[in-house]
């Protein structure tokens, strides 16, 4: 939630000249995103994001996000398509820092997810998977099990001032997972962070899914325990098993899930689970005085990894056989 | 720059239902205002601005801000047109706050304003007083000389620490204004806070006023001093007299200033410079630590209030005779 760059009417303007997007009407700082600073365009030929890259994204990685929403995009996935200026180029310079430029997509994310949203979710997200297949660039994912430890440490000797014994149950769970982290199962590209907000919906119909700066190429399933946490969970933490049903079947009529897949879920969710509630734990030990950003709560996640700690069988889930 | 209140997409939805605006399409939060939550929509009618009302505003101001931008539209100022509920009220509660929805729109502010941007503010702030002199309702200025005192005191003790003098420069020319303040000049609807941030161009021409909540009864020319000091100064504090002479003169066609108003100028422009001085003082002695919102400088306004303690006559902004 903030815009760290301003950008002069005139200095815009002349940048939107480099492509053939229409004329400059207006536009407006959107509270959206910590990272980044966007825009809301509209010109004469409609509405588009504005996206300056502030510090903390690698602009070697800017043609993996965008080429990939390009890519999907072509695909019929409802993902953001980025503009391409006269050059060909999906991304140029603006006020010192790299700016691209998207298609505005219309659509509300769900305060409230329902069973449709979820049932919608799903199957958007074994679409895109799909769609992913012939992307051809890669990008290892930093923050899987590989790159844990190194969050963990940042956090260890403070854990426990969060909850008491988190410190322990972290060094414990981290061993687990990176004993027994899944190597054979299917790869390829994933969102890694297809959270309610970054999903639309109009009414219950899905219109796009926004926000790849966490695409990567990972395990497609553990992708699948990131949506189940964020999507299926109450908020009491319980597990919602008719939202979880949906969410599955959904999935699993687009892409079915494999046995292997399938009985890697609990771990897979589990690492979820650790992944981020070590990136919130870390962002909650370290909130500068005086934010007005309230850090998300690690907590949550402490909870749902102690739910598919006691997970007993994919049935717990609410998937009822060996196929989703 | 803020959205303090968030708003969930079936609760908008419902809200919107009690107007004939369209259906929801999509809604950001916008980085504008410092006090209200500003969220820009879009419906299948068009585009909107919904504003949620924070603590600062007094709802019983509303009926005159919000009645004020419906007369002034109605009477060909391009300001935005407050929409109304089918009950035909321009403001309701939402999420627990007073809040009214606008007509967006199009537009860009002048970070540099130029000749023509100055001449264009000039002709529509004389508009604007034009078509405001039927309003019916009445607003004191709380920010006028009755209102000064009062903010001094606030920052009397501590002005010294951000200019050596500063304390016994407000207080000499505080009771200056006091004595001098004219009180038998023209009155009506001023805007009060027209600043560059406040006035919409496409290209040269001007396509809108926003942002009233400043607005009041009070002196016109008061209005007009507060944009001579807003609009015709450079970066390093000179006033641009070929700015100035557009601005004035464009003003003065659509309403010539008196003898009168031109003589109490530079006294008005005194006034003006003290009451933004002031505002601006008392935020940057206030500055909460840790803030991301960097406090306007008030020393822009000390070089400005020298420069008006020292202009002999109207002459000295640019205006060649008696009338304007």
């Amino acid at each position: 939630m903030a815009v760290y760059t301003d950008v002069a009417a005139d200095e815009l303007a002349d940048f939107l000249k480099t492509y053939d997007i229409g004329e400059l009407l207006s536009y407006k700082g959107i509270a959206e995103g910590v990272e980044n600073s966007n825009f809301l365009l509209h010109t004469t030929k409609g509405a588009y994001i504005l996206t300056l890259y502030e510090k903390r994204v690698a602009v070697d990685d800017l043609p993996y996000f965008l080429g990939l929403m390009a890519h999907l995009a072509e695909r019929g996935v409802s993902c953001p398509q980025p503009a391409r200026n006269r050059d060909g180029a999906v991304y140029s310079s603006l006020s010192g820092r790299p700016a691209a430029i998207i298609n505005f997509l219309e659509g509300m994310w769900p305060r409230k997810p329902n069973v449709m949203h979820c049932a919608g979710v799903g199957e958007a997200l074994a679409r895109m998977h799909l769609a992913g297949r012939d992307f051809p660039l890669v990008r290892k994912n930093p923050l899987s099990v590989s790159g844990w430890k190194s969050l963990f440490a940042q956090a260890a000797d403070r854990a426990d001032t969060v909850q008491a014994g988190l410190s322990a149950l972290l060094s414990t769970e981290l061993g687990h997972l990176e004993r027994s982290w899944p190597t054979h199962l299917p790869e390829g590209v994933i969102h890694a962070d297809l959270f309610p907000d970054n999903v639309f919906f109009l009414g219950d119909k899905l219109s796009g899914l926004i926000d790849f700066p966490f695409s990567c190429n990972d395990i497609l399933a553990y992708d699948v325990a990131i949506c189940l946490n964020a999507w299926c969970f109450e908020a009491d933490h319980s597990l919602n098993v008719t939202k979880a049903r949906a969410f599955f079947n959904a999935y699993g009529r687009a892409r079915p899930l494999s046995d292997a897949e399938l009985q890697a879920l609990p771990l897979l969710a589990r690492g979820a689970a650790i992944r981020f509630l070590l990136t919130r734990l870390v962002d909650w030990l370290n909130v500068p005085p005086g934010a007005l950003v309230k850090p998300k709560d690690p907590l949550e996640y402490v909870r749902k990894l102690r739910f598919h700690q006691n997970v007993a069988s994919v049935r717990d889930y609410g998937i009822g056989g060996a196929a989703a």
